[in-house]
């Protein structure tokens, strides 16, 4: 298979997309995050062991030990060799390897945990509990770019500081984006404290230095980049979904005072590298083949994607229809034993630019993407104004104040504060896919 | 030897920086970049060879091989230590042990080198020259964040834009970084294509996607974090240099066209990740101890830095007086056989921050230093016109042409230019320390 006929199947359906396909696993085949047509992957361990992490598949309410299975050496040719690369630390291995071998390694999953397999004993006996897990960031990420791809959460924001021309020039030309911290980055579960730093009061000239008071959190989406380019050869669209390993969820955790003060001219920096979180599942591309949709319509006006970030199947198919969540839970919430509560909800197809057009853009000039890799998709808000992925948008600049089902208020984030990012992929005549919980929690400032 | 006096200690004076300290080695005598009082790290092999790549220290023209030398096992304690993990594939095990050990190191090789030295013989045993070695970066870097320290250039670069108020309200008051590319930094000798992107021809509302035109350099020093900081935990200023490692030279390629249509309102992105090039030695933080001096002398209207950017130590010596040039070559010139020409110098004690400050603002938030990150101090232009470190400034945006000794002319980089950095120390009464050079090439777009 070459990259060109591998970038085709990702929009392309075979017996792993099969919606009445069963597993011998009873909790795969109740409504949930990882049925049989999911099979996202992750680093474990477990929970309080001193286990070496390795890697796993989520099937139901379960995980597929790579490591254990590699070990059994039940599989053949590139199915055995993802399982090898997925037995170890990091993914990153796994996912240099392509998509032949992950695509392999899926059919080869999918076949074993289908009912009636005759891998049942030996699968059955790889098994751990999702809820015995403890995850790790699932690669080392060499580096981590943020985009800017929903234009409107970039038109919101902008019509905050630029009422008449909310929206830069270059946005309809650019999928714009900049170099994040990886050192900061942590898996779901993550805790952090309220950053301090510097930021001007409303009115004022002379910064003051102080805990952050405008903490908010961004939805968006990770991508994982698989197979890296060849040193500083750019990657054409045609080949740019063949570089992309998987999904996940991501929030890009923002002090906006502080990002306010420090982003000219050369963009945010300690307003965003104090935390940034994913979630442990990684959905494979290959996984999201049944919900793509035709990309971001552009109204008449709106210039059309240069030729670089433009080709027929992107049009046809370069987004990808995934229903986004965003819920808050309080410290008076948590101690009253409540549900977190929805502050929002968008669609990762209203995204301005693809995931093809962002792996196109950012090696058109020669850059190096590498395996493990990580790209956000920037904050993802819908249209309309209960679809903004953040409270900068939500309580419109500090203006508006959120009233929560318990009777608190909020405009930004109070310590104690843990927001949960969930997402799922649903297409009637299709399994539901789903993204397990991207969750973090505030802490208060260090003292 | 707590943190804090190992902080003292890199600015105070020892036997190693004796100016009449003498080595056993001819060469190490000699004026020259690699005295017995510098002794830099980096990381070699011997140039066509499939050897394992391994740490080295410079002496003269000649490198002691730490691997050898570990397999020799004549050091003691922390000096030892330090040679075991100096023997490894990249720098960052040494760099996280900390100054009590880099600085043992330093102690025992000054000793092993000195003239009339027991360990004259293991350690000449250990030499390969340097004109053998092939290098490769020294340090896994994790981070890479590139600061703005240069006021000079900062106001420069902004009174092309902003006549009126060329300085952003916040400069006097942050040292303003952001995140760049790590998978595009290589070392002295690499090579790049003139990368293609989108840019806005003057005058147009279109952009188009082209070969960049407006190629140029950036003179920068490159600083090494050594032991990182406790998750989560800022670095205050008189702990900040306790975290360094050590510095080199980076040269930050720009593509100034491509930079000016994409960095609004996130900075920098395609227009700097093709390529940044830092040269092979990493001059330790103790070697540069007799060349410190007062940090930048803020005009009278300035504010002063705010308390966790400031203590004594750094008005007093936290600068460092270090001349820095840059040099051009050119094809015609090359083909000539001509010595490359000197297209401008400054020095990094006009820096408006210093590297305490570096470390102090960007853990300020709760920012994860590790081991091996990497900061360049931005573009080091000085007050005069001929102190200018990029083409940008030295040709004032395209518009006035720099004439070359041999009837050239340039406005910003042509094709088979080779630009070179070079930096040293100097000071009347101590030896003179060299930095090696930090060389790269660029080659035609591709086609």
């Amino acid at each position: 298979m070459n990259p060109s006929s591998a970038s085709q199947d990702q929009c392309s359906l075979d017996e792993t997309h099969d919606p009445q396909a069963r597993s011998w696993l009873a909790s795969a085949n109740r409504s949930g995050e990882f049925p049989i047509q999911n099979l996202p992957f992750a680093i474990f361990r477990r929970r309080g062991s001193s286990e070496t992490f390795r890697g796993g598949v989520a099937i139901g309410d379960q995980i597929v030990d790579l490591a254990a299975l590699a070990a059994r050496d039940v599989f053949q040719e590139q199915a055995a060799q993802g399982i090898r690369a997925g037995a170890l630390t990091s993914l990153n291995t796994l996912m240099q390897l392509g998509p032949e071998v992950a695509n392999a390694l899926r059919r080869g999953l999918f076949a074993g945990l289908l009912e009636g397999s005759r891998l049942q004993g030996a699968l059955e006996a790889c098994l751990v509990p999702q809820r015995d897990a403890q995850y790790s960031l699932p690669a080392q990420i060499g580096d981590y770019t943020d985009f800017y791809t929903s234009i409107h959460h970039a038109t919101a924001v902008g019509r905050m500081m630029r009422p008449d021309h909310p929206l830069m020039p270059n946005y309809q030309w650019i999928p714009i984006g900049y170099h994040g911290r990886v050192s900061s980055i942590g898996v779901s579960g993550q805790t952090f404290h309220r950053p301090r730093g510097q930021k001007l009061p409303a009115g004022t000239t002379q910064p003051v230095m102080a805990a952050a008071e405008r903490m908010d959190y961004e939805l968006e989406l990770g991508v994982f980049v698989g197979r890296g380019n060849d040193p500083g050869a750019p990657i054409a669209m045609a080949q740019a979904e063949a570089h992309i390993f998987g999904l996940c969820l991501l929030n890009d955790w923002s002090a906006r005072d502080i990002q306010g003060w420090e982003y000219q001219p050369l963009g945010p920096f300690l307003g965003k590298n104090f935390a940034t979180t994913v979630s442990p599942w990684i959905v494979g591309i290959e996984a999201l083949a049944p919900f793509r949709a035709p990309a971001f319509a552009r109204p008449a006006g709106d210039p059309q994607p240069m030729v670089y970030l433009d080709d027929e199947a992107n049009r046809n198919a370069g987004a990808i229809d995934m229903q986004l969540e965003v819920l808050l839970l309080t410290q008076q919430m948590r101690a009253a034993g409540e549900a977190p509560t929805r502050l929002s909800s968008s669609n990762f197809k209203d995204s301005y630019w693809t995931v093809a057009q962002m792996v196109a853009h950012h090696t058109v000039g020669g850059c190096d993407l590498n395996a493990g890799d990580l790209f956000g998709s920037g904050t993802m808000s819908g249209p309309g104004k209960d679809q903004y992925g953040s409270l900068l948008e939500l309580s419109w600049g500090g203006k508006n104040t959120l009233m929560l089902p318990n009777g608190e208020t909020r405009t930004f984030l109070q310590d104690g504060d843990s927001v949960i990012l969930r997402a799922h992929c649903q297409r009637e005549g299709y399994a539901r896919v789903g993204f397990g919980d991207c969750a973090g929690t505030l802490l208060p400032a260090i003292p």
